[in-house]
């Protein structure tokens, strides 16, 4: 078994480097393509998106290590269903580059991007949720300094997360999924 | 509550990429586009404005664990406008670039630069501000150790990084606001 | 001598940002190149890339705690063993970058792109091997609760992952090894 | 006064970020611009430049730890002469794109593009010398477990060190000093 805290450094890493990639996404073509003013406008699903995604990883990190804090062990098991939580994180800056690109444009692209986007998010969602049922089940791997109102304040993490996902899931993509035929063609 | 350590370590991971990624914008065009000398000359505003942020993220970097050694724990609001600092940080590359890439220029394009790179440092500084009066009023959450010359300490850093931002805010914009005529058109 | 724990920071950087840097050859061209569907589907070998390059530096990860937790302290030999092996393990975004763009190019130049790829996979996994026996060589640097089941387990561990390398590099370069003919020209 | 773990942490996520980046000048055109051969040997300095970076950042890291771990508390100077190391080493990725891409072409480009390579690495070495001369002045910040063997240790540490880069850079900046009559031009 591992120490819990190696398995919280490593994810920190690369929870911090996933953040901060997510900003070089926002740079805009520069001088040469019209006035900066309309680059901007123009380049707004890459500002929504870096504020949606920060918020989501930073709200995914927050829950991580009310998690993890529980644990003084880490099983095998948990080792590769974090390793698959991060895998998610980690595509997150592609999946957002992709429907920031396309989500203007309408059409089959559109849908295709917000899909990913959509999957990107719902995987990591999907992978927490496991990561939290497996670690439920594991009563022998926590610290004595548990205490009985923990497991609520999990759950309630655990809802609000997935809540959370589904909610920004609605807002983010409404917009595409019903103006596809207005603007392809 | 979360352990201070954990916020330290996860928000050194965010500093330390963001000011590694400032270095990116440093690159030159290279062969093909006329000599070094001339390329990097033109390329100036590049290289002044990667030894202000380099400077001030440095600086932010230190005012942050001056405050957050005082903690041994950390609640769920200081976690959230710890976020709202770091997600400042990591938009510095991006205000950089963009500024570096118009500032040259003068007219509109300039002075909006000069706005977003003055706005980033300015949401920076203000959530800050906000993580330091939020900490003082949270007097239970500190450690044993912290003695009473501690506050004095942080509230002289706390003015001298709000005074540091306005003064390169001020030094660095002035060349552009003051020209913007002569340049444009 | 160093402590173990500075190394395995250190590492632990290294691992996460050469993991998240492997997110950025996900990027398709863009708008403009295309319907987004057919770009996916021709840009597969760097999903599949991807996939494998982030189970093998994952892997690599949890080898490394498995076998540096057993130590409490560092000699200069294996600190610059653990140096070499980095050295593989941050040159394998290029590796997949490169392997990427040529694998379904087939000819001598999917060759040399596929013998790269290999030659980082064995590089590394070779460069865990000279720390593995290094480390097992060491019995005075060992902590007192290294139990006498952990070798048997480093060993598992090492051979498990010796499998794993050949195994994927089989699989992953068969394609192109077998076709260089029906495509080239 | 700083812990010396956060110092070290800050620093340590600095040089993992450094020596990962300096992976990405390796990436060759790609499909379209020639053999894959020819692109890479033609690319030589790049790997070259690889090598040489990661070996000095690798010896430069190894050094900072072996300074470091000596000190239990950081004062202002030492936090701010570290600042001034790091601020060279974030600067290695940007000079070795530089010096890769300007070395085979020699004339004043390739001149400049080494002065300027050997300049940030002069920079790194005489702000670590400068961190290694304030810390042996400061004997009241040591920590108990320094024994008197550990400064002669750090100064052959730090001797070593400075020969490295003197070095290499003679030995890597010798050639286009030496040739750009016959390729200027």
């Amino acid at each position: 078994m591992m120490e819990s805290g190696r398995l919280e450094a490593f994810s920190d890493g690369v929870f911090a480097v996933a953040i901060t990639l997510l900003a070089l996404n926002l740079a805009v073509p520069g001088p040469g393509h019209g006035p900066l003013a309309r680059q901007l406008v123009g380049h707004w699903p890459s500002f929504a998106a870096y504020v949606i995604c920060f918020l989501t990883i930073g709200i995914i990190w927050v829950n991580h290590h009310t998690l993890f804090k529980n644990f003084a062990k880490i099983d095998r098991t948990l080792l590769f269903l974090n390793l698959l939580l991060l895998f998610f994180v980690v595509a997150i800056p592609f999946a957002t580059a992709t429907v920031a690109a396309y989500l203007g444009r309408g059409g089959a692209d559109a849908s295709l991007a917000a899909a990913i986007f959509q999957g990107v998010f719902e995987g990591m969602s999907l992978s927490f949720g496991l990561v939290f049922w497996w670690s439920i089940r594991r009563e022998h791997l926590k610290i004595a300094r548990t205490t009985a109102g923990a497991r609520p304040a999990i759950i309630r993490f655990g809802i609000g997360n997935v809540a959370y996902v589904v909610a920004i899931g609605i807002a983010f993509l409404s917009a595409p999924a019903g103006q596809p035929a207005t603007r392809a063609g």
